[in-house]
């Protein structure tokens, strides 16, 4: 269906067509454009692969951001650690533009890498409720913006099995709160506890889940 | 207790009734549960339709909510204005879990109302570049965490017209940000201009936008 509305607009939009008629290029290439002041200001930095510590570039912090191509993630601290912020392409003129609204307001991104992606239809991961993967389990291979909505019984996941694609999880419904991003090619897709979804998780509670676009 | 739900906004809101009656279930039975104080603490009230002023239950404000039935908009002052917070079920239990990102912190939500929401196969958005309608145009079916990524060319939306069901777009990419509601049968679902998106929007930047689901 989205593809019928894509075609309709070939002749406007021939990137949106070409994209839907083949993707050819499900993961790639990556491009992100950082500054260190917000608005898009002070030193500027193209980069098409991951920055352990943007401070080896001479820069205290990443004030604002243009994510030109591809998915990436980004970290509060150096060596991809701390808070974890999901950045698809689009403007960022400043850390509340990517951090969730419970972020905790340090105001830092210090390190960032690009994001695999599975074409859009094929993301697959499996939600259980309880670590190790066991307890009730269920296959999603679409966004789902309230898991109480579609029937999980609570606000918790226990543990997650990324198939394919890369995913992230929320606190909150609605996409809000904390992030955890999910790769099937980290950790072999395997998340069995929440000390395995980031640093900063604190709990099993996720409320929304989506995947990742390119 | 559904039907009843429904008769009650047969009469406030006839348009949705009409909706109701054309089209199998597509929403509701509705229930939110508010509270006066964070984590479902203080004074407890549960709704089935909308509350115009909180502070007529004689509360000053909400301070956490369960949505348990149905999909919601919140906003920050009496009489549906101020900030729009989409509510879809789950548990909200402070202020930053349903505000956005970027929401000015007056950390108030004093009414709130229903959202009907279409078939979730069946919501359709067309989407304009310039305001009033006009310019390059492309309808949409689907979720998209990044319009920029699918090629729309820029951070803007100029006016979107509602053909089925509801949506919510957001300032920033990945749902981040301010949230304008958008419903097929409210302004007739035409929104001609920033203004026209709530009280609270002041620029032509949209980055994401998706379904609201039931």
């Amino acid at each position: 269906d989205a593809t019928e509305a894509l075609l309709t607009d070939i002749a406007t939009l021939p990137k949106i067509a070409r994209m839907a008629l083949t993707n050819p290029m499900p993961m790639g290439p990556w491009k992100i454009t950082v500054y260190d002041q917000e608005n898009f200001q002070g030193k500027r930095m193209e980069f098409t692969s991951s920055c352990q510590n943007i401070m080896e570039c001479g820069v205290d912090n990443i004030r604002s951001l243009k994510v030109e191509c591809g998915a990436w993630v980004g970290y509060e601290h150096s060596s991809y650690c701390g808070q974890q912020f999901i950045l698809e392409r689009g403007d960022y003129p400043r850390w509340e533009s990517w951090s969730g609204s419970n972020a905790y307001h340090i105001e830092r991104l210090m390190s960032f890498r690009p994001v695999c992606c599975a074409n859009h239809k094929e993301s697959k991961i499996t939600v259980f409720e309880r670590e190790n993967f066991i307890g009730r389990q269920w296959e999603m291979c679409d966004d789902y913006p309230s898991l109480q909505a579609m029937g999980w019984p609570n606000n918790e996941l226990g543990s997650m099995q990324v198939q394919s694609g890369a995913w992230v999880c929320y606190q909150y419904p609605g996409y809000r709160g904390y992030q955890y991003i999910l790769e099937c090619d980290r950790h072999g897709g395997e998340y069995k506890h929440y000390r395995e979804w980031g640093s900063h998780a604190q709990t099993f509670q996720v409320q929304s889940l989506r995947r990742v676009q390119q």
